[in-house]
């Protein structure tokens, strides 16, 4: 049973999901794998749609938001029902393979799913924002070994997402340009931060990133909305995407790392200054007082040097 | 050599500080014992200041800030020089002493530090904050085990004070009321999620707590300014502070855990509305890609439950 609660200090949103500290720790059988289907709530999605399936989305069986619970009484104190969608997309039958290892046409079927998702997602007047993201490893989250990434749809737009909007469309207005091509821009005429490229996309390490070996992976061309992309836009992410996730693999020896896809959410005109991107972050720094405390980060590492470990290794 | 970049997407700094990553895994000496002062930096302050010390400060041999060294050059990109002050409080002579088992004479010498740290930094016009924080524990970041806290003196409003100060001032305008003194009379109305109170202190787990059993602890009698509080009240923040850690210490088995100190910067005429506050939160979570995306919280406790369980581990 979930329900949200806002935070009155920093207006910030927190789900209070109880029904989550029952996943359990190990697994007998992996629901995951080809055979258990009957282990996972009935299915939303199969590709294709047969017995062989490549790619499936199922129910999370414990939600971040859908098996919504009562909200708390309050006269000062804001909630609101935990409302929305966490759907699990299993990415491949194979139980072992890594999502670096995948065929091209696996990963790119993993992208019409998102894709898919986001579509459906958006239909519905009272979701306010779909966000695809995916955890790999223990240390990054996960709790099931078998390769999936995970589907939230929300009632509400996310903090970080709102925060990146409003900057975004403050640029646009004072600029008349969108704040991401004026990134890739600069990560052009720089050149030291990038790792590769290829005809629809560019990956490099930020600017001011976050964590070490940060990588924000964006289309050239400009475009807001992930659901709108064509199937030969899809082909070129999905290159890109397990070319830098090999790389990672390579450079820090397989580590843990979370992705999210950020795109214009559907109710917004965000078209002209919003520019969808997938982040990716692998587990490399712990975050101590100073991060919790500050909002800050430190990070250990230079983009420049990051980059350049990651470009050398492809 | 460290320097801070700004986020172009959501206006975040980050501290690039490459030589953090020469902290000693292991050390074979520790360097916060009594006999070794010899292998901290020059000492900044001792309590007393005799041989037979109870609290020493020292800075950082790995600084967050103050090492500074040159910006990146961009018309785009914004950066500056990472000046400031980082140091460390090792908050007892003893080796192997947990904080919340110092004695409590011991403790308000730390919080008599921490004053001390705060008006001395208040002093430098062009530092614009100072935030004090512990890590207890490797999970929490801690890379020494000898019981220490941090303070980092920066030219910059963190952005999670800023957000505090945000919508306390915007409550303030609209209430005539300090937004904390309100939680405040929220906490003590419901109860339900009160820890432990005393004569100057509340303890509770807030209403929209981001993973379970965060506690926050503030005066009940308005006060924005830590620098400033008397001698009683110290030995009364001293007593719940320990209080709260010892409850931890007993439900979570000695968990590692964060703290941070908000105070009202100096700068900043927030006098009227804003109220100092202690925040406590134990490792008990890990941050997956949802966290990263939204900038939202998932958490699997009740507040409610939680304070109720440190409620009864007193």
């Amino acid at each position: 049973m979930s329900h949200l609660r806002k935070d009155p200090l920093v207006k910030r949103w927190v789900v209070v999901a109880t029904k989550r500290r029952h996943r359990p720790r190990k697994v007998e059988e992996c629901p995951f794998c080809p055979g258990n289907e009957g282990l996972t709530p009935p299915e939303v999605l199969r590709i294709p749609e047969k017995k062989d399936w490549q790619v499936r989305v199922v129910p999370n069986l414990f939600p971040i938001l859908g098996d919504h619970g009562e909200t708390t009484r309050s006269p000062f104190y804001r909630s609101r029902p935990g409302k929305g969608f966490h759907e699990i997309i299993i990415e491949t039958p194979l139980h072992n393979r890594h999502i670096a290892e995948l065929e091209l046409n696996n990963l790119k079927l993993v992208l019409d799913t998102y894709q898919h998702r986001l579509r459906e997602f958006n239909d519905l007047s009272w979701i306010r924002y779909t966000l695809i993201f995916k955890n790999y490893g223990r240390r990054a989250g996960a709790s099931l070994k078998h390769s999936h990434s995970q589907v939230v749809a929300m009632p509400l737009l996310p903090k970080r997402v709102a925060e990146e909007l409003t900057s975004a469309k403050a640029y646009y207005r004072r600029h008349r340009r969108c704040l991401f091509c004026q990134i890739i821009a600069e990560e052009k005429e720089t050149e030291d931060r990038i790792i590769v490229s290829n005809r629809h996309y560019l990956a490099f390490v930020p600017y001011a990133a976050r964590i070490p070996y940060e990588i924000w992976i964006m289309p050239i061309r400009h475009q807001a909305y992930f659901d709108r992309v064509s199937d030969d836009e899809k082909f070129a992410f999905a290159e890109i995407i397990q070319s830098c996730l090999k790389r990672l693999v390579k450079v820090l020896d397989d580590p843990p790392f979370n992705f999210f896809l950020h795109t214009g959410p559907n109710h917004l005109d965000a078209g002209d200054y919003y520019h969808y991107h997938l982040v990716i972050m692998p587990v490399t720094t712990i975050l101590g007082g100073f991060e919790l405390g500050s909002g800050f980060y430190v990070n250990q590492s230079l983009a420049e040097e990051d980059a350049q470990r990651l470009r050398e290794a492809g």
